[in-house]
């Protein structure tokens, strides 16, 4: 148990950069005018509980003493997940939101226990899986975090059905590794896929880099049970239903905020044997984005289906190495590429029978591209992950970095990309310092596509919280009325503002009502999601 | 407007019926031990209209006073939808339960005051739109009909983005018309075709006949405007979102209790240019069902994708004629087909090269299959929307006859089927009066399928209305627990009782606190869907 536990304390914030090539590093100054910066290294440090010791002894009657955690180092490493600013205060500059007290219940039951004890002591409970939320969906401050990690179990395969039954707090790896032995996969590889869990991918309605071919984590989503404060809720007897509104869509997208994903009863796939990636690149954003409405429309996209535009195209290029990179300019000219927009496909298959069928449809409608092959699609499978490393990276190097997302119509997009790209360039613009905004397709729909920014530009050195939250909010009008305002990050603190105009008065009024038949005392995540 | 308004009171239940062809109903005394019945021919009447004066001015000052209906053929039109209970009252066999008034708004914003108008005046309010509810949705007795009929606008079509959107009470031949114009389809085909509403199909989350290909009603809605008393709301900016739970599946499957839908944006496609229908056998359900697994699960299944059991195939070939039966049984026996299961494939496609991929992939997996070709397939089509009008012949001629349909997983398949066979078959045995009870999968999910069931069997001269019930409570309760009660009828009346089984009293809950938030004084279509 004491090993368990010590594996249970790993922070969900632990630095994980590597170092920054030189070569990036040097392009990063000349770009952005980046300059050399210290980043604190100051010793984070908890104030004290103030959990009552009522409280403790009635939560430690329920999951026992030992999974009552409120030492510093337990306490610290769920204070915030991975949102720019939570990992801005887990690097010195500002003060982390530290929870009152971290309790590890062991089952879906213990879970409700806590819910109905909470409850009755007024005290406000913070679901936490991977910690992974970028929008600030797991901030704590004045609360008790209720960690899922020990529901970690795999409860029920169905190989007829192909469905797998986990409970809350299995991480993805995990829940791939235990599919893997039935020969099944879940299909969903989010950039958090190492750290997150499933009961956080239902909470927050999240998208994989392989949506395209799997569907987002909700269409995988076939049952789902909640604890609540007035009890377990069940939902999920069929594929599809018309006995009234889904409310297992209520459910998932519900952050924490009705009650506590403890099940999750997923769509699972045969685990593919074949597997092919590879690069693309368009001549300019429209080209390519129009061949990627193709695919879509025309329902052969690959499983991976990636379209940069020419900002985070070229800044690909560039992190290979400048040899490299003059070599790639120099070949797409000759062949007319003036603006390379680079397209990534994946397709994840039975056998080559089904690859080469599914691959032919998809290339035949892609003539105007040329081809680079497959080692570009496997340089993006094998840096598929990178992205928190690389962020914690730059961080470091003095670089304020934030990634955003949203969604709309085909019509609307380039509007939409232009609108948003406009929006961060101004707000981060400052002197002499120049942000660079990139943005990709992450996830084709045949209505629309969502689009994923990253802005990278040096830190402020006053207020370098400020200077996120201008851009923030920048980006987030920008949005207002043309796409949604998170097409797979969520809502969690950040976009909880930006709510009422996508969902309407009534809209938040629906949750509001929601909330207060599953959550009467309003213990569960305040602040989050509901505006 | 004469003749608009003559149109609009064309009776949802008027007899639809064909003569019986007389082997069919030869064959039906033999099977099931059908006499000869007289129907009674009863003029209906229709009692007062209670209507307040004051609420009838009140409507008339926003609809016009010509839009306030209380004459007796207004009333008795729109009495009761299209269940066994409703058509067995309009052909005589008890009271149709009969609506104080039809109003009919012509647009979004008066449909918004007369609900606010209802809500004041405490009138009750059943909205209204091809009036095709097999489960009791539309009956309204004591309250007002809130017809959609003069909602009948295609608002805008978005061509890059492959959306349209519809006023509610477009009908869905009218819709593809429209839509045809552009080249566009919605291919949202169910039994109802003919008469049912867009507005309809999202209140009820239908599914047609061809949604293995072009997906459930609710995976075309991409965005709704819904009427509530408390006002207008709107919901649907991106093809996908994680902005919290998703509402729209909220609206969608509300069947009026919650508001009135005005408004349904809706994915569309390409109209196809080519099609192909065809019919192939298999030895026994177990056969058939396996394949039809395999084909979703491998996701290349039919647009159509059909499956009948023994039963019910036995019921076409019969009622194909005796001579072409006997040929078929003998073809079939001589392949080594015993218990004959028919299953009908359709692909729909954009050309000759989509068809074939996509028809080799799905043929490939079917190699036990006897192929009885187009001729099969093609007399599917032609009687694809018969249904409605057989059963109004069949019930001229003295049957019972009732539908029913429910989704499960496919490791509970063939479990439930039997379940439900066996609850039908024992409530309908009476001396020597003998059911036909047949069943289809008529929509197939890579995690499982629906079940159609079909029951035919002499009216009861005694309490007919009692034979109906208990069958129906028997099949209801037979599927507690094993799967859902409604995969595309919705809930209405008849089902209400069974849906906390389904969901859960938090669920049950749950829905009750969004309709108090959005209908405060509870006027919207009471006694449905809501238990």
């Amino acid at each position: 148990m004491a090993n368990r536990t010590d594996q249970l304390l790993r922070a969900a914030w632990t630095d994980q950069s590597a170092e920054l090539p030189s070569h990036a590093l040097r392009w990063l100054r000349e770009e952005t005018g980046l300059g050399h910066v210290e980043t604190p290294t100051r010793a984070l440090t908890a104030p004290p509980s103030e959990l009552s010791d009522k409280a403790r002894e009635v939560l430690a009657g329920i999951v026992g003493a030992g999974n009552v955690l409120t030492d510093d180092a337990a306490r610290l490493g769920r204070a915030g997940g991975l949102s720019y600013l939570d990992l801005l205060k887990h690097k010195g500059i500002g003060t982390p939101e530290v929870p009152d007290a971290v309790i590890l219940p062991a089952d879906p039951d213990q879970v409700t226990a806590v819910l109905k004890a909470c409850a009755e002591l007024k005290v406000t409970v913070v679901p936490f899986g991977g910690g992974t939320s970028v929008v600030g969906g797991v901030r704590a401050e004045g609360a008790v975090i209720l960690d899922l990690a020990r529901l970690d179990r795999l409860v029920a395969v169905d190989q007829v059905s192909r469905l797998a039954t986990f409970q809350a707090g299995v991480r993805a790896p995990d829940a791939e590794r235990e599919l893997a032995v039935y020969g099944l996969t879940l299909g969903h590889v989010p950039q958090s896929f190492e750290r997150a869990t499933i009961g956080g991918f239902a909470a927050t309605r999240s998208a994989g880099q392989a949506s395209s071919g799997y569907g987002r984590f909700e269409d995988m989503v076939e049952g789902v049970r909640m604890a609540t404060p007035r009890g377990d809720w069940r939902l999920g007897v069929a594929p599809a239903s018309a006995a009234g509104p889904d409310l297992k869509q209520l459910v998932v997208g519900s952050e924490g905020a009705f009650g506590v994903i403890t099940e999750v009863t997923v769509r699972v796939r045969l685990l593919p044997k074949v597997r092919r990636y590879e690069g693309l690149v368009f001549d300019g954003w429209e080209k390519g984005s129009e061949a990627v409405r193709k695919l879509a429309q025309d329902r052969v996209l690959a499983d991976v289906t990636r379209l940069s535009d020419v900002d985070e195209t070229g800044v690909s290029f560039a992190l290979t190495g400048g040899l490299k990179a003059k070599a790639l300019s120099t070949y797409l000219k000759a062949r007319g590429i003036k603006e390379p927009c680079m397209l990534i496909l994946g397709w994840e298959a039975q056998d080559n029978h089904e690859l080469t069928v599914r691959r032919a449809e998809t290339l035949r409608r892609l003539k105007g591209a040329v081809r680079l092959g497959r080692p570009l699609g496997e340089a993006w499978k094998h840096g598929r992950f990178n992205g928190p490393r690389q962020r914690d990276a730059l961080m470091n190097a003095g670089v304020c970095v934030e990634t955003l997302e949203t969604a709309t119509h085909w019509s609307q997009l380039t509007k939409l990309r232009s609108a948003v790209r406009t929006a961060l360039t101004n707000a981060l613009t400052e002197g002499s310092n120049k942000p660079i905004v990139m943005c990709h397709i992450s996830h084709a729909y045949e209505t629309g596509a969502s689009l994923y920014f990253t802005a990278i530009v040096p830190r402020a050195v006053r207020d370098p919280e400020n200077q996120w939250r201008q851009a923030k909010t920048a980006a987030c009008e920008a949005i207002e009325g043309l796409g949604t305002i998170s097409h797979h990050h969520a809502v969690g603190i950040d976009h909880a503002p930006y709510l009422a105009a996508e969902i309407g008065d009534l809209g938040v009024d629906v949750l509001k009502a929601v909330k207060n038949v599953l959550d009467p005392e309003g213990i569960l995540n305040p602040g989050k999601l509901i505006p």
